[in-house]
């Protein structure tokens, strides 16, 4: 992979010499943050199918995939295209799928081979087969269960789960590959070990569904789970068949606040230039704003306090005492706080952002290092 | 121009064939939105330097500008090569200078003959001077004012203030042109009238601040100022040369709330489709998430119950009654309410964003509206 950055990146670079603000990958971070869940996976019995929405770039996607299958999961029709292009040929598309676009994602299975789709509605279920029957295929579909995150998926005390097992079963133009949750409730943990909770509640409340609908004749090849907190949390998944983490490639501040990983793991920040400090009122301002760390509230839940983003020093990413980052506007962030009497305007330091999808998502493409030194750009994939 | 639209737009396109979400601009809504801050800005005697960074397209900047000198305001230098490149030749920089940048700033005033830029720190007047020095040139520069938002901006109460003014004005390579404020703080008000008195206040500041500058026998050819709320709530701007508005032209469920616009108003919208309806829990999810609509908590201060946006009707854009958007992830919003009863899976609506500049941003092109008939695609500018 080195020979490979250094064949094609035209030039040295320093971190000195970017352009402010920019968003900055620590290849190193990178690299271990996707082998130890990949390792951890395997260890679990369960294949790792990573969400790449956090990057939305083939080659973060390829370095996470090592030791897997190359499944993968994305949340656009836009990434599904593009990560088919990059070579990947299974992929799960885990956001409830809008009839109107059932017909392009049929093109897309034709093309790859699996394009898995997520239904939670009786209708979305007629509509996909309705597709799949006038063209003459069988579409691969998920149902996606609520497991208590209060966002899309069948809610399983409902008769609804029930009706959608049946319709997907019986159908000659689906193929029934099982159940698939996203813990969105880890989110609202805040610690580790509430996070190990919801992950428990998550993997029995999915084993034990799929334990009824097996009891209906119905086969459930796959159980899908995962987020980054729980997946960091929990250390026995047993009757669960796959994994879809997708942040944990990256982290954030909110990551690290609810003891997901430690600010050392942070791989992803904003470079930023301070560009105004006035010290009577310890206030600093520096030129990235929401258009560069997205206005995410961050882990207000654990820390009231935290601000927009933690900022960190430029070479060594520790915390920058005394300096919080307490407002965003378009392109300005403010900082408050002794801290910044140590600030003149030109002076560099990087932001770990809150939410490092919603931040990387800002930027058309990403500074790759290895310590201060740029060895690639990758260029994430934007649309839908 | 509607004529160029026809003749450029290859096909008649509706509104119910665009894939979601996606951004639309009400041509006519836009129009009318910047016809009326034009002619008030004729009528109260100042020029119009429209802050371009809510759309950043050169078509939405050429009807903006339109009864006026032409000049715009930018706030990356990106914004302004490309407003450059589209014919725009009176640039202001309306974010203070980084002093890594001022090279790059320095030709680009070169290039297009007046490239304004803003300094609040000695250590930047002292930068921009080296390389306007080094370089034999002069370059324009207003000195920024904190009139009450807290971001940059020299504190008008500190020594700083004065210290600045002799600076750029003892200086033989900057030309200074005057001060320049933008009244951030409006954005607290909870009503026109509240608008109305930081109008006032902004505006009586910096007149004030002028005279005690003219006073050190220092020139002062513009006092620029300007924010959507306090433009849209004042009508006496004796004294002021320049307002510097932007949102005003889209508006946003924000504006609406704190008095600005009435909703009929707002010119920028998504458009989304339904993708998973709970009809027993009262909710349903869209698919505009946080990376369509921006996580801009909204006008919480007047509306603790705001949401994320306000969803319209798909045609006449009216508010739909019993829904509200709780809560926002990467690719998924979700609505609750009674409202959810008249949604299914396919269902489109639209969106009015909390913030439409910070929405605009999520996309790389706008559809262009007469009606529910697609005219133009403007392709905003991105990065930095």
């Amino acid at each position: 992979v080195s020979l490979w950055f250094i064949q094609c990146y035209p030039f040295r670079v320093l971190i000195d010499e970017l352009a402010t603000p920019c968003a900055l990958v620590d290849l190193d971070r990178f690299e271990s943050n996707a082998k130890r869940m990949a390792e951890k996976a395997l260890r679990l019995g369960v294949r790792l199918r990573p969400h790449v929405k956090t990057h939305k770039c083939v080659e973060a996607a390829r370095i996470q995939t090592d030791l897997h299958f190359g499944g993968i999961t994305v949340s656009t029709l836009a990434g599904a295209r593009a990560f088919a292009a990059g070579g990947f040929s299974d992929i799960t598309y885990a956001v409830p799928i809008a009839p109107q676009k059932i017909g392009d994602a049929a093109d897309l299975h034709t093309e790859i081979g699996h394009f898995n789709l997520l239904v939670d509605h009786p209708d979305t279920v007629r509509a996909v087969e309705e597709v799949a029957a006038s063209r003459g295929i069988i579409l691969p579909v998920f149902l996606e269960i609520d497991c208590g995150g209060k966002r899309s998926g069948v809610d399983p005390a409902s008769d609804v789960a029930q009706i959608l097992v049946r319709l997907l079963a019986d159908s000659e133009n689906i193929d029934f590959r099982g159940l698939l949750t996203h813990a969105g409730h880890a989110y609202r943990a805040r610690s580790r070990s509430e996070a190990y909770e919801v992950a428990c509640q998550e993997r029995n409340l999915m084993t034990a569904i799929a334990a009824e609908v097996r009891d209906l004749g119905v086969e459930v090849p796959e159980i899908s789970v995962g987020s980054t907190p729980t997946l960091r949390a929990i250390d026995d998944l047993t009757g669960i068949t796959e994994v879809r983490p997708g942040n944990y490639v990256f982290f954030d501040a909110f990551q690290a606040a609810i003891g997901s990983c430690d600010l050392d793991d942070v791989a992803f920040s904003v470079l930023t230039t301070v560009i105004s400090v006035h010290t009577e009122q310890e206030r600093a301002i520096v030129d990235a704003g929401a258009l560069a760390l997205s206005m995410d509230p961050g882990p207000s839940h654990v820390d009231a306090e935290c601000g927009f983003g933690l900022p960190v020093t430029l070479e060594d990413q520790h915390p920058l005492p005394g300096l919080r980052l307490v407002g965003l506007t378009q392109e300005h962030g403010t900082l408050t706080g002794p801290g910044t009497q140590a600030l003149h305007p030109g002076t560099r330091i990087r932001i770990l952002p809150n939410h490092s999808c919603l931040s990387a998502a800002c930027f058309d493409r990403y500074h790759v290092l290895r310590g201060t030194e740029v060895f690639d750009e990758w260029h994430p994939l934007k649309g839908w």
